[in-house]
């Protein structure tokens, strides 16, 4: 499914995005986020178009993009997860969101989670769910605005 | 992978255990949780038995059951998602962390969490999420406990 907004269109990321999506992603941390020369070369390490090939082999897994005038501006993943709880209701979670710096507050996040929700409906998720750094209070009411109920603690545990 | 602490057993989800784990479920609900007698009159439901079809047939997806003298007296589910970030840095999900009631604080909780550090570890997981109802206080403290860091605000969406 591809959305178009304006200038604005989301559609599925392609092995030829990773590099963008990757520095995206860099670009888009929390804390010590790089500057854009530096994520750009972070983004060239073979291990992220690994990773796109294991993404792409998961049925359960969709990369998205948002592309304004031919470049990619913003990505966000979408997975699908089932479950047992409340008669097998299927959950989509919402992952790795993130908009090009230079463009915040101009609508392509709100474009992404609009196309995640429409596209999480179509696959049959009944509850759709996302984590959010608790330092980013900005990410927080946006999330809010949309429709998002902040219900919920995130807990997280790295293993390596 | 099946973890024996005591008289606690850790091991994955048949078929036939489908009905305990759908009434631990219903339970353990954050608010109106039914007794045991309509919980488990709610797990005969047939959706639940197709909800673990669904889950059996999908890889990346571990349903397990704790066993205490031959009953189930637990049950998690454990969700490995691929992803771009960090390299391509595999996440695990903890989803649907429910202990009997009758046997809460027992140690049967800690016991099923060392079972998905180990289990994710062995997948190959570099960081464990879960979420956690904020009405849930008592069950935040026990993550903490066991190493996760309460770091992300968890947003939810019911979509039907």
């Amino acid at each position: 499914m591809s959305i178009q907004d304006g200038s604005i269109v989301v559609r599925a990321a392609g092995k030829d995005d990773v590099a963008a999506v990757a520095a995206l992603i860099a670009m888009g941390a929390a804390a010590g986020a790089p500057d854009r020369a530096a994520a750009e070369a972070e983004a060239r390490h073979p291990a992220y178009a690994e990773a796109y090939e294991r993404l792409a082999r998961s049925d359960a897994n969709h990369l998205f993009v948002a592309e304004k005038a031919g470049r990619v501006v913003g990505t966000y993943q979408l997975t699908i997860l089932p479950g047992i709880a409340q008669r097998g209701r299927t959950r989509g979670k919402i992952e790795s969101v993130h908009v090009d710096p230079d463009l915040r507050s101009s609508g392509i996040g709100a474009r992404m989670m609009q196309h995640a929700v429409d596209t999480a409906r179509g696959l049959g998720v009944g509850l759709l769910e996302l984590t959010s750094d608790k330092r980013r209070g900005a990410a927080h009411r946006f999330y809010e605005r949309l429709g998002f109920a902040r219900s919920h603690e995130g807990f997280k545990m790295v293993l390596d």
